[in-house]
Protein backbone atom coordinates (compact mmCIF):
# COMPACT_ATOMS: atom_id res chain seq x y z
CA UNK A 1 0.00 0.00 0.00
CA UNK A 2 1.63 3.37 -0.77
CA UNK A 3 2.55 5.13 2.20
CA UNK A 4 0.12 8.19 1.52
CA UNK A 5 -2.60 6.01 1.99
CA UNK A 6 -2.29 5.16 5.49
CA UNK A 7 -1.66 8.16 8.48
CA UNK A 8 1.14 7.74 10.95
CA UNK A 9 1.24 5.68 13.51
CA UNK A 10 3.09 6.82 16.98
CA UNK A 11 4.07 5.24 20.15
CA UNK A 12 2.10 7.29 23.01
CA UNK A 13 2.43 5.03 26.37
CA UNK A 14 0.57 8.38 27.81
CA UNK A 15 -2.56 7.48 26.46
CA UNK A 16 -5.13 7.23 29.46
CA UNK A 17 -8.70 5.76 28.51
CA UNK A 18 -10.52 8.62 27.49
CA UNK A 19 -10.77 10.93 25.20
CA UNK A 20 -9.06 14.40 25.92
CA UNK A 21 -5.33 16.17 25.46
CA UNK A 22 -2.21 14.00 25.63
CA UNK A 23 1.08 15.32 24.97
CA UNK A 24 4.05 13.40 23.44
CA UNK A 25 7.26 12.92 24.83
CA UNK A 26 10.35 14.67 23.07
CA UNK A 27 11.35 11.82 20.79
CA UNK A 28 7.34 11.11 19.57
CA UNK A 29 7.15 14.84 18.97
CA UNK A 30 10.62 14.52 16.68
CA UNK A 31 9.10 11.88 14.91
CA UNK A 32 5.50 12.99 14.34
CA UNK A 33 7.54 16.35 13.08
CA UNK A 34 10.54 15.28 11.53
CA UNK A 35 10.31 12.00 10.34
CA UNK A 36 5.84 11.78 9.08
CA UNK A 37 6.29 15.54 8.47
CA UNK A 38 2.85 16.15 10.67
CA UNK A 39 1.36 19.29 10.82
CA UNK A 40 -1.49 20.66 13.64
CA UNK A 41 -4.50 19.63 12.27
CA UNK A 42 -3.21 16.34 11.00
CA UNK A 43 -4.66 13.16 11.98
CA UNK A 44 -2.93 10.29 13.22
CA UNK A 45 -3.40 6.74 15.17
CA UNK A 46 -2.07 6.03 18.49
CA UNK A 47 -1.27 2.95 20.56
CA UNK A 48 0.06 3.00 24.17
CA UNK A 49 1.52 -0.48 23.30
CA UNK A 50 -0.43 -2.41 25.67
CA UNK A 51 -3.28 -3.01 23.26
CA UNK A 52 -5.18 0.58 23.30
CA UNK A 53 -5.63 2.63 19.74
CA UNK A 54 -6.44 6.28 19.23
CA UNK A 55 -7.13 8.60 16.71
CA UNK A 56 -5.07 11.96 16.95
CA UNK A 57 -5.44 15.63 15.97
CA UNK A 58 -2.33 17.06 16.19
CA UNK A 59 -3.04 20.45 18.42
CA UNK A 60 0.81 21.70 18.19
CA UNK A 61 4.22 20.95 16.93
CA UNK A 62 7.06 21.66 19.05
CA UNK A 63 9.65 20.30 21.82
CA UNK A 64 6.33 18.19 23.14
CA UNK A 65 3.78 18.17 21.05
CA UNK A 66 0.10 18.80 21.60
CA UNK A 67 -2.64 16.07 20.45
CA UNK A 68 -6.41 16.08 21.51
CA UNK A 69 -7.63 12.28 21.70
CA UNK A 70 -10.76 10.91 19.71
CA UNK A 71 -12.21 7.58 19.51
CA UNK A 72 -10.30 4.71 21.35
CA UNK A 73 -10.39 1.37 21.42
CA UNK A 74 -8.76 -1.61 22.96
CA UNK A 75 -8.21 -5.15 22.61
CA UNK A 76 -6.35 -7.68 23.92
CA UNK A 77 -3.54 -9.98 23.06
CA UNK A 78 -4.78 -13.37 21.12
CA UNK A 79 -1.75 -14.88 20.28
CA UNK A 80 1.74 -14.40 22.51
CA UNK A 81 5.25 -16.03 21.95
CA UNK A 82 8.65 -15.28 23.66
CA UNK A 83 11.79 -15.89 22.28
CA UNK A 84 15.09 -16.61 24.61
CA UNK A 85 18.12 -16.12 22.95
CA UNK A 86 21.87 -16.84 24.12
CA UNK A 87 24.12 -14.58 23.08
CA UNK A 88 24.91 -14.01 18.67
CA UNK A 89 28.27 -12.39 17.53
CA UNK A 90 29.07 -8.94 17.36
CA UNK A 91 26.29 -6.90 17.09
CA UNK A 92 23.58 -9.17 15.27
CA UNK A 93 21.07 -8.95 18.44
CA UNK A 94 20.09 -5.21 17.17
CA UNK A 95 18.20 -6.34 13.83
CA UNK A 96 17.18 -9.79 15.69
CA UNK A 97 15.16 -7.43 18.08
CA UNK A 98 13.64 -5.43 14.94
CA UNK A 99 12.68 -8.48 13.28
CA UNK A 100 10.99 -10.17 16.13
CA UNK A 101 9.48 -7.24 18.01
CA UNK A 102 8.08 -6.61 13.51
CA UNK A 103 7.15 -10.28 13.46
CA UNK A 104 5.05 -9.79 16.70
CA UNK A 105 6.71 -11.41 19.47
CA UNK A 106 5.37 -10.46 23.01
CA UNK A 107 8.77 -10.60 24.83
CA UNK A 108 12.70 -10.60 23.97
CA UNK A 109 14.06 -12.78 26.70
CA UNK A 110 18.31 -12.48 26.47
CA UNK A 111 19.90 -15.59 27.99
CA UNK A 112 23.06 -15.99 30.39
CA UNK A 113 24.24 -19.38 28.90
CA UNK A 114 27.56 -21.25 30.18
CA UNK A 115 29.50 -20.48 26.84
CA UNK A 116 27.91 -16.96 26.42
CA UNK A 117 27.47 -13.74 28.05
CA UNK A 118 25.57 -10.47 27.45
CA UNK A 119 28.32 -7.73 27.15
CA UNK A 120 27.86 -4.08 27.20
CA UNK A 121 24.10 -4.98 28.62
CA UNK A 122 22.87 -1.24 29.76
CA UNK A 123 23.61 0.61 26.32
CA UNK A 124 22.07 -2.58 24.33
CA UNK A 125 18.79 -2.76 26.31
CA UNK A 126 17.94 1.19 25.64
CA UNK A 127 19.07 0.74 21.83
CA UNK A 128 16.99 -2.62 21.64
CA UNK A 129 13.85 -0.22 23.24
CA UNK A 130 14.31 2.14 20.76
CA UNK A 131 14.62 -0.40 17.95
CA UNK A 132 10.95 -2.24 18.95
CA UNK A 133 9.65 1.35 19.40
CA UNK A 134 10.69 1.66 15.79
CA UNK A 135 9.14 -1.55 14.52
CA UNK A 136 5.93 -1.19 16.21
CA UNK A 137 5.19 1.93 14.27
CA UNK A 138 6.29 -0.21 11.10
CA UNK A 139 4.67 -2.45 11.20
CA UNK A 140 1.33 -0.78 12.79
CA UNK A 141 1.24 -2.70 16.09
CA UNK A 142 -0.76 -2.53 18.96
CA UNK A 143 1.21 -4.41 21.23
CA UNK A 144 4.69 -2.98 22.13
CA UNK A 145 7.71 -5.51 22.85
CA UNK A 146 9.04 -6.42 25.91
CA UNK A 147 13.01 -6.35 26.56
CA UNK A 148 13.46 -8.17 29.50
CA UNK A 149 17.17 -7.75 30.42
CA UNK A 150 19.74 -11.08 30.50
CA UNK A 151 18.80 -13.48 32.77
CA UNK A 152 20.09 -16.92 33.56
CA UNK A 153 18.58 -20.11 32.53
CA UNK A 154 17.56 -20.78 36.48
CA UNK A 155 16.01 -17.23 36.16
CA UNK A 156 13.57 -17.66 33.03
CA UNK A 157 13.07 -21.01 34.28
CA UNK A 158 10.71 -19.30 37.12
CA UNK A 159 8.66 -17.03 34.65
CA UNK A 160 7.17 -19.76 32.45
CA UNK A 161 3.76 -19.76 32.33
CA UNK A 162 1.77 -22.62 33.22
CA UNK A 163 0.31 -24.70 29.56
CA UNK A 164 3.01 -23.07 27.35
CA UNK A 165 4.09 -24.37 24.41
CA UNK A 166 7.75 -24.78 24.32
CA UNK A 167 10.25 -25.39 21.43
CA UNK A 168 14.34 -25.63 21.92
CA UNK A 169 15.94 -24.91 18.29
CA UNK A 170 17.86 -27.48 17.51
CA UNK A 171 19.35 -29.39 14.44
CA UNK A 172 18.65 -32.82 15.21
CA UNK A 173 14.68 -32.30 16.49
CA UNK A 174 11.88 -32.72 14.08
CA UNK A 175 10.38 -30.76 11.86
CA UNK A 176 7.73 -28.21 13.40
CA UNK A 177 4.90 -28.86 11.25
CA UNK A 178 1.85 -26.20 11.42
CA UNK A 179 2.55 -23.38 13.66
CA UNK A 180 0.22 -23.37 17.26
CA UNK A 181 -3.12 -21.82 16.27
CA UNK A 182 -5.32 -19.45 18.72
CA UNK A 183 -4.62 -18.87 22.15
CA UNK A 184 -1.66 -19.38 25.12
CA UNK A 185 1.95 -18.55 24.88
CA UNK A 186 4.55 -20.26 23.20
CA UNK A 187 8.25 -20.10 24.05
CA UNK A 188 11.30 -21.26 21.50
CA UNK A 189 14.72 -21.38 22.85
CA UNK A 190 17.74 -20.86 21.04
CA UNK A 191 21.38 -21.28 22.42
CA UNK A 192 24.25 -18.78 22.22
CA UNK A 193 26.79 -18.99 18.78
CA UNK A 194 28.85 -21.39 21.03
CA UNK A 195 25.66 -23.29 21.29
CA UNK A 196 24.13 -24.91 24.82
CA UNK A 197 26.01 -26.95 27.15
CA UNK A 198 24.94 -30.89 27.72
CA UNK A 199 23.54 -29.25 31.06
CA UNK A 200 21.60 -26.36 29.71
CA UNK A 201 20.15 -28.81 27.32
CA UNK A 202 19.21 -31.27 29.96
CA UNK A 203 17.59 -28.54 32.19
CA UNK A 204 15.57 -27.82 28.95
CA UNK A 205 14.44 -30.67 28.32
CA UNK A 206 13.46 -31.57 32.14
CA UNK A 207 10.97 -28.00 31.66
CA UNK A 208 9.46 -29.45 28.57
CA UNK A 209 10.82 -27.75 25.88
CA UNK A 210 10.65 -30.01 22.64
CA UNK A 211 13.78 -29.76 19.99
CA UNK A 212 12.82 -28.70 16.59
CA UNK A 213 14.68 -28.29 13.60
CA UNK A 214 14.55 -24.90 11.50
CA UNK A 215 16.60 -25.91 8.46
CA UNK A 216 18.70 -28.12 7.06
CA UNK A 217 22.17 -26.67 7.90
CA UNK A 218 23.38 -25.12 11.14
CA UNK A 219 21.88 -21.34 11.75
CA UNK A 220 23.41 -18.70 13.50
CA UNK A 221 21.49 -17.86 16.78
CA UNK A 222 20.04 -14.95 15.25
CA UNK A 223 18.98 -16.51 12.16
CA UNK A 224 17.26 -19.57 14.21
CA UNK A 225 15.51 -16.92 16.35
CA UNK A 226 14.36 -14.79 13.65
CA UNK A 227 13.16 -18.17 11.74
CA UNK A 228 10.97 -19.87 14.46
CA UNK A 229 9.44 -15.90 15.29
CA UNK A 230 8.27 -16.33 11.39
CA UNK A 231 6.83 -19.73 11.94
CA UNK A 232 5.28 -19.07 14.93
CA UNK A 233 3.66 -16.00 13.68
CA UNK A 234 2.08 -17.74 10.14
CA UNK A 235 -0.13 -19.50 12.85
CA UNK A 236 -3.81 -19.21 13.01
CA UNK A 237 -4.84 -16.00 14.84
CA UNK B 1 28.84 -27.45 18.88
CA UNK B 2 31.54 -25.86 20.21
CA UNK B 3 33.66 -24.26 16.62
CA UNK B 4 36.58 -26.46 17.41
CA UNK B 5 35.50 -29.50 17.57
CA UNK B 6 34.27 -29.03 13.51
CA UNK B 7 36.84 -28.92 10.71
CA UNK B 8 36.81 -25.37 8.39
CA UNK B 9 34.69 -25.00 5.76
CA UNK B 10 35.82 -23.29 2.30
CA UNK B 11 34.11 -22.47 -0.53
CA UNK B 12 36.52 -24.41 -3.62
CA UNK B 13 34.80 -23.48 -7.00
CA UNK B 14 37.65 -25.14 -8.34
CA UNK B 15 37.20 -28.77 -7.07
CA UNK B 16 36.94 -31.31 -9.67
CA UNK B 17 35.23 -34.71 -9.74
CA UNK B 18 39.01 -36.17 -8.32
CA UNK B 19 41.42 -36.51 -6.13
CA UNK B 20 44.60 -34.27 -6.58
CA UNK B 21 45.91 -30.58 -5.78
CA UNK B 22 43.71 -28.18 -5.81
CA UNK B 23 44.86 -24.06 -6.16
CA UNK B 24 42.12 -22.00 -3.93
CA UNK B 25 41.72 -18.59 -4.52
CA UNK B 26 43.37 -15.80 -2.98
CA UNK B 27 39.69 -14.72 -1.13
CA UNK B 28 39.64 -18.64 0.22
CA UNK B 29 43.78 -18.70 1.00
CA UNK B 30 43.15 -15.90 2.92
CA UNK B 31 39.65 -16.88 4.73
CA UNK B 32 42.10 -19.90 5.33
CA UNK B 33 44.81 -18.49 6.79
CA UNK B 34 43.36 -15.58 8.61
CA UNK B 35 40.01 -16.66 9.83
CA UNK B 36 40.59 -20.00 10.32
CA UNK B 37 44.26 -20.00 11.27
CA UNK B 38 44.63 -23.22 9.46
CA UNK B 39 48.44 -24.61 9.30
CA UNK B 40 50.06 -26.99 6.75
CA UNK B 41 48.69 -30.37 7.39
CA UNK B 42 45.50 -29.15 8.65
CA UNK B 43 42.33 -30.66 7.69
CA UNK B 44 39.75 -29.11 6.47
CA UNK B 45 35.58 -29.76 4.46
CA UNK B 46 35.67 -28.04 1.35
CA UNK B 47 32.22 -27.37 -0.83
CA UNK B 48 32.23 -26.39 -5.17
CA UNK B 49 28.49 -24.86 -3.67
CA UNK B 50 27.01 -27.08 -6.17
CA UNK B 51 26.88 -30.31 -4.22
CA UNK B 52 30.33 -31.94 -3.71
CA UNK B 53 32.02 -32.46 -0.89
CA UNK B 54 35.59 -32.77 -0.72
CA UNK B 55 38.17 -33.55 2.96
CA UNK B 56 40.89 -31.57 2.01
CA UNK B 57 44.76 -31.85 3.45
CA UNK B 58 46.41 -28.09 3.13
CA UNK B 59 49.74 -28.20 1.56
CA UNK B 60 50.93 -24.50 1.74
CA UNK B 61 49.30 -21.01 2.64
CA UNK B 62 50.10 -17.98 0.89
CA UNK B 63 48.38 -16.02 -1.67
CA UNK B 64 47.21 -18.69 -3.50
CA UNK B 65 47.51 -21.98 -1.01
CA UNK B 66 47.16 -25.66 -2.27
CA UNK B 67 45.63 -28.60 -0.91
CA UNK B 68 45.33 -32.04 -1.61
CA UNK B 69 41.80 -33.51 -2.29
CA UNK B 70 40.73 -36.50 -0.39
CA UNK B 71 37.69 -38.15 -0.41
CA UNK B 72 35.01 -36.45 -2.59
CA UNK B 73 31.20 -37.23 -2.37
CA UNK B 74 28.53 -35.53 -4.04
CA UNK B 75 24.94 -34.50 -3.14
CA UNK B 76 22.07 -33.59 -5.18
CA UNK B 77 19.63 -30.52 -3.91
CA UNK B 78 16.53 -32.40 -2.35
CA UNK B 79 14.47 -29.15 -1.96
CA UNK B 80 14.74 -26.16 -4.20
CA UNK B 81 13.32 -22.35 -3.70
CA UNK B 82 13.57 -19.07 -4.88
CA UNK B 83 12.82 -15.80 -3.53
CA UNK B 84 11.84 -13.11 -6.34
CA UNK B 85 11.72 -9.12 -4.23
CA UNK B 86 11.04 -6.15 -4.79
CA UNK B 87 13.50 -3.61 -3.72
CA UNK B 88 13.31 -2.88 0.27
CA UNK B 89 14.52 0.42 1.92
CA UNK B 90 18.11 1.58 2.40
CA UNK B 91 21.01 -1.24 2.35
CA UNK B 92 18.36 -4.08 3.96
CA UNK B 93 18.56 -6.40 1.03
CA UNK B 94 22.39 -7.15 2.68
CA UNK B 95 21.30 -8.81 5.38
CA UNK B 96 18.20 -10.46 3.92
CA UNK B 97 20.49 -12.12 1.48
CA UNK B 98 22.73 -13.26 4.04
CA UNK B 99 19.48 -15.06 5.85
CA UNK B 100 18.00 -16.28 2.40
CA UNK B 101 21.62 -17.96 2.01
CA UNK B 102 21.71 -19.22 5.66
CA UNK B 103 18.06 -20.71 5.40
CA UNK B 104 19.30 -23.01 2.05
CA UNK B 105 16.96 -20.89 -0.59
CA UNK B 106 18.55 -21.56 -4.06
CA UNK B 107 18.50 -18.35 -5.88
CA UNK B 108 17.53 -14.90 -5.01
CA UNK B 109 15.95 -12.87 -7.93
CA UNK B 110 15.55 -8.89 -7.16
CA UNK B 111 12.52 -7.59 -8.91
CA UNK B 112 12.23 -4.09 -10.83
CA UNK B 113 9.06 -3.20 -9.28
CA UNK B 114 6.42 -0.25 -10.85
CA UNK B 115 7.08 1.56 -7.76
CA UNK B 116 10.35 0.78 -7.13
CA UNK B 117 13.81 0.39 -9.24
CA UNK B 118 16.95 -1.59 -7.61
CA UNK B 119 19.33 1.06 -7.53
CA UNK B 120 23.39 0.78 -7.61
CA UNK B 121 22.92 -2.83 -9.05
CA UNK B 122 26.43 -3.84 -9.88
CA UNK B 123 27.98 -3.22 -6.57
CA UNK B 124 25.14 -4.65 -4.45
CA UNK B 125 25.61 -8.06 -7.01
CA UNK B 126 28.96 -8.47 -5.86
CA UNK B 127 28.65 -7.69 -2.58
CA UNK B 128 25.79 -10.04 -2.30
CA UNK B 129 27.76 -13.07 -3.84
CA UNK B 130 30.78 -12.61 -0.93
CA UNK B 131 27.70 -12.61 1.85
CA UNK B 132 26.36 -16.03 -0.18
CA UNK B 133 29.49 -17.43 0.33
CA UNK B 134 30.10 -16.36 4.02
CA UNK B 135 26.82 -17.78 4.77
CA UNK B 136 27.62 -20.95 3.16
CA UNK B 137 30.69 -21.24 4.91
CA UNK B 138 29.52 -20.78 8.25
CA UNK B 139 26.17 -22.99 7.11
CA UNK B 140 28.05 -25.30 6.14
CA UNK B 141 26.23 -25.96 2.97
CA UNK B 142 26.59 -27.89 0.20
CA UNK B 143 24.96 -25.52 -2.55
CA UNK B 144 25.95 -21.69 -3.44
CA UNK B 145 23.08 -19.72 -3.23
CA UNK B 146 22.65 -18.02 -6.66
CA UNK B 147 22.43 -14.49 -7.00
CA UNK B 148 20.68 -13.13 -10.19
CA UNK B 149 20.48 -9.54 -11.21
CA UNK B 150 17.45 -7.58 -10.90
CA UNK B 151 14.66 -8.45 -13.80
CA UNK B 152 10.98 -7.33 -14.35
CA UNK B 153 8.18 -9.42 -13.72
CA UNK B 154 7.70 -10.45 -17.26
CA UNK B 155 11.33 -11.66 -17.00
CA UNK B 156 11.19 -13.81 -13.90
CA UNK B 157 7.64 -15.17 -15.20
CA UNK B 158 10.13 -16.64 -18.67
CA UNK B 159 11.96 -18.42 -15.52
CA UNK B 160 9.33 -20.32 -13.77
CA UNK B 161 10.18 -24.05 -13.69
CA UNK B 162 6.58 -26.05 -14.58
CA UNK B 163 4.75 -27.75 -11.58
CA UNK B 164 6.54 -25.15 -8.78
CA UNK B 165 4.56 -23.70 -5.99
CA UNK B 166 4.38 -20.34 -5.34
CA UNK B 167 3.27 -18.02 -3.18
CA UNK B 168 2.99 -14.52 -3.06
CA UNK B 169 2.88 -12.61 0.71
CA UNK B 170 -0.05 -10.87 1.46
CA UNK B 171 -1.53 -9.25 4.53
CA UNK B 172 -5.35 -10.39 2.78
CA UNK B 173 -3.83 -13.84 2.21
CA UNK B 174 -4.39 -17.36 3.73
CA UNK B 175 -2.37 -18.69 6.54
CA UNK B 176 0.66 -20.63 5.02
CA UNK B 177 0.05 -24.11 7.55
CA UNK B 178 2.52 -26.42 6.97
CA UNK B 179 5.38 -25.85 4.26
CA UNK B 180 6.05 -27.91 1.30
CA UNK B 181 7.58 -31.46 1.93
CA UNK B 182 9.83 -32.99 -0.58
CA UNK B 183 11.39 -32.08 -3.54
CA UNK B 184 9.98 -29.60 -6.03
CA UNK B 185 10.55 -25.62 -6.18
CA UNK B 186 8.90 -23.36 -4.78
CA UNK B 187 8.68 -19.30 -5.67
CA UNK B 188 8.04 -16.42 -2.65
CA UNK B 189 7.71 -13.44 -3.60
CA UNK B 190 7.70 -10.31 -2.13
CA UNK B 191 6.42 -6.94 -2.84
CA UNK B 192 8.84 -3.72 -2.52
CA UNK B 193 8.62 -1.41 0.21
CA UNK B 194 5.42 0.61 -1.57
CA UNK B 195 3.78 -2.95 -2.39
CA UNK B 196 2.75 -4.25 -5.60
CA UNK B 197 0.49 -2.36 -8.40
CA UNK B 198 -2.74 -3.89 -8.89
CA UNK B 199 -0.93 -4.70 -12.55
CA UNK B 200 1.36 -6.78 -10.55
CA UNK B 201 -0.65 -8.00 -8.53
CA UNK B 202 -2.83 -9.17 -11.41
CA UNK B 203 -0.32 -10.44 -13.30
CA UNK B 204 0.95 -12.39 -10.66
CA UNK B 205 -2.57 -14.10 -9.64
CA UNK B 206 -2.61 -15.34 -13.44
CA UNK B 207 1.20 -16.95 -12.99
CA UNK B 208 -0.44 -19.10 -10.39
CA UNK B 209 1.25 -17.13 -7.03
CA UNK B 210 -1.56 -17.74 -4.28
CA UNK B 211 -1.83 -15.22 -1.54
CA UNK B 212 0.00 -15.94 1.89
CA UNK B 213 -0.25 -13.92 5.12
CA UNK B 214 2.83 -14.05 7.05
CA UNK B 215 1.74 -11.87 10.30
CA UNK B 216 -0.99 -10.31 11.65
CA UNK B 217 0.78 -7.29 10.78
CA UNK B 218 2.35 -5.44 8.24
CA UNK B 219 6.28 -6.27 7.60
CA UNK B 220 9.01 -4.68 5.59
CA UNK B 221 9.52 -6.64 2.45
CA UNK B 222 12.91 -7.91 3.67
CA UNK B 223 11.24 -9.18 6.63
CA UNK B 224 8.65 -11.03 4.48
CA UNK B 225 11.14 -12.63 2.72
CA UNK B 226 13.00 -14.02 5.60
CA UNK B 227 10.12 -14.97 7.33
CA UNK B 228 8.65 -16.62 4.03
CA UNK B 229 11.80 -18.29 3.77
CA UNK B 230 12.31 -19.52 7.26
CA UNK B 231 8.64 -20.90 6.84
CA UNK B 232 9.49 -23.27 3.67
CA UNK B 233 13.36 -24.15 5.58
CA UNK B 234 11.29 -25.86 8.41
CA UNK B 235 9.08 -28.31 5.78
CA UNK B 236 9.97 -32.06 5.63
CA UNK B 237 13.09 -32.76 3.61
Amino acid sequence: MPAEATPSFLWVPELAGEPGVVELSPEESHYLAHVCRARPGARVLATDGRGRLAELRIVSLGRRARAEVGRIERAERRRRAWVWCGAPEGRRADWLVEKLAELGIEAWQPLECERARWRNTQGAIERWRRLAVAALRQSRRRFLMEIRPPVTLEEAAGTIPEGSLRWLADAAGGRGGAPPAGAGCAIGVVGPAAGFSAGERGRLAALGFQTMCLADARLRSETAAVAWAAWWAGGEV
